[in-house]
């Protein structure tokens, strides 16, 4: 298996893009990626175009070869990806492979997706799950996982909201977040209740954006002479038949995680940050606990210690993750990578974190019965 | 690059299946593939799946995670891939890479669709398009091409019909297709008019269905002592910018075929069998012609020789192709596969081609300002 490199990143604010369409987001988010990488479009070998739901909501297919033409990617092996909000990732991984598989040197990688609803419509996920017209939606089925965690684990309405108070600061301190307004706990709390115990402010909101990456050979990224960031492990899972299922941790993602601590033969004590699927609050507790950061049940104290803070020991979500930086679904996962490789790379202005080598994103999608449908763990390090 | 085998293939019949849905479909096919090639689901380390419009008809995402969790496949990496017409065939491109860049021995390929619409509604694909609100629709974009393809070429009706006749006649000999009754010419020529010179009969139905195949590598196809057919070429391509396009000719597929042919390390006269993309009855004279089958502007005397039958020189869509067999998008790439399979180890039943080692799949999908989004071909050798 050759090593993989990332050695351009781009991409656009998250927000409400209501004047601008899928080609416009991925076009913006492309060219940063391209000049960041410094080279062309006709040297890209490969595209690989992560997107969940424009099918349904724009009635668009071939994102990826809309996108790709609009900034002169054209004639290559275009391949569009999907696996909910791993979609992104579930991209990036693919690429990963085209290369590491020795098929091609230089691959663009995209997740473009626009989900902010026109006014008085709701984005109707899984709307073909028998669960999901019983009203088993996400928000109450992250509700209930949290109820859970608080009983099993005392894990408190203030430390959930400290989470989105962690990333809120953090996305004050992104240009490219939805969100750029610090948020307190009291905020959080107070805002309209959603499913209980989460409030508006303990969800992701709905998002327009696009993120992009170029990935390349290490022969080639040699002869280019261009800042790395190596792709260490890359490991995607998907849901299994547990009959003794636990809410309050997922079992699809300790397995993603495993996988990648051992293909890139670290540890959690060797990641300097993280970036996490934070769509709930209680999401992110539940990550700390699922890649090994802190033991089962112990996120809560996790975060009231400030360890995941910017200045913390181990900081999670410096973006300020989907919370604050916004929720494109099929864009989110490359985002994180996008991310992880500017702060690699010194490049995470007044959010940087300092002496960061190792970076981890996971982002996972979909919800079925009880299981998540695919989880992907990414691990990169500036050598 | 190892050397990639086909060791198992099902499908479903395609046609109408309003009481099945995706993952009941996905299902049959899935086990017919499993219990082709002798193997439990458990020894299948990654999925691929295929399929175009599950987001905007059935409101449903992760197909490949249904479809595969119905078989018992699951915890395993799933990707779900989207390439319009092509999505099957792009599934089945991945799972090649995916064996022949080392990372897994034992792969499940999967296509699944329903586009059959309720009654008094319209697939109404590419809605996203301006050319579409204008009305520039599959069946007038290709009547234009066959419009175009008689004036240069002097390519006649009757010849447009004989593609259908000749495909209805393979139909009729297959039980897994739509169409199971022969047509003649003259009925081809006076079924209704859609988009002149294309009749009702010169164009492919909408479908339901599924279709799978299980991938293996070398080392374990020799472990296991199956039967084998060797995937020697996989290629995909996209679009072009090509301002002095030609559209009695698909400069996407040419570039697909020559770089399946030198990966094969075979020409046109190589070929035994082939399945193509006939859409339309046009659809299949220009594949003659761009596949090297005949020269430019032959394909018309082809058909009229009797060449592309059962009995003929290089016998094409001996299943039924689109036209007879069916079109269930996402399936279909997938659906010609297993036919070139069942063909090349003897067992086409009725309609068994005598002698056949070497088939070629071709698959198209989707159409942008003039062009194709993407193509493939894979070329399919009985060692």
């Amino acid at each position: 298996m050759r090593e993989v490199f990332i050695i351009g990143a781009g991409m656009t604010q998250f927000g409400r893009h209501l004047d601008r369409n899928l080609r416009d987001l991925g076009r913006e988010a492309c060219l940063n990626a391209l000049r960041d990488a410094g080279i062309t479009p006709k040297k890209v070998e490969a595209g690989y175009c992560g997107n969940a739901l424009a099918s349904a909501l724009q009635g668009e297919t071939g994102v990826g070869q809309n996108v790709f033409w609009e900034v002169g990617i054209n004639e290559i092996p275009i391949v569009n990806t999907e696996n909910a909000c791993a979609s992104g990732s579930t991209a990036l991984r693919e690429g990963w492979m085209a290369i590491a598989g020795g098929f091609y040197d230089l691959v663009i990688v995209a997740g473009v997706e626009k989900t902010v609803m026109p006014k008085g419509t709701m984005l109707n996920v899984g709307a073909a799950e028998l669960e999901t017209k019983l009203g088993d939606v996400f928000p109450g089925q992250f509700a209930l996982i949290a109820q859970k965690h608080m009983e099993r684990y005392g894990t408190t309405r203030e430390q959930l909201a400290k989470v989105s108070v962690k990333n809120h600061f953090n996305g004050a301190l992104n240009p490219y977040a939805q969100f750029q307004k610090q948020v307190t706990v009291e905020e959080v709390l107070n805002s309209p209740l959603v499913a209980d115990p989460l409030t508006l402010f303990s969800c992701c909101p709905n998002s327009d954006g696009a993120a992009a990456l170029i990935l390349c050979s290490k022969r080639k990224a040699q002869k280019m002479k261009v800042r790395t960031v190596r792709i260490a492990a890359s490991t995607l899972t998907s849901g299994t038949y547990d009959n003794q299922r636990d809410i309050t941790g997922w079992e699809i993602e300790k397995r993603a995680a495993e996988g990648a601590y051992e293909m890139a033969s670290l540890g959690p004590k060797d990641i300097d940050l993280v970036e996490v699927h934070d769509a709930f609050t209680i999401s992110e507790i539940i990550h700390y606990e699922d890649l090994g950061l802190c033991a089962p049940g112990e996120g809560g104290r996790l975060i009231d210690e400030g360890a995941t803070k910017l200045s913390g020991r181990i900081p999670v979500n410096p973006s300020g993750g989907l919370l604050a930086k916004g929720h494109p679904v099929g864009a989110s996962g490359v985002a994180q990578v996008v991310e992880i490789v500017w702060q690699l790379r010194g490049e995470g202005g007044k959010r940087q974190i300092k002496n960061s080598r190792v970076g981890l994103a996971q982002i996972m999608g979909g919800y079925k019965e009880g299981d998540t449908r695919a989880c992907t763990v990414h691990i990169l390090i500036k050598d």
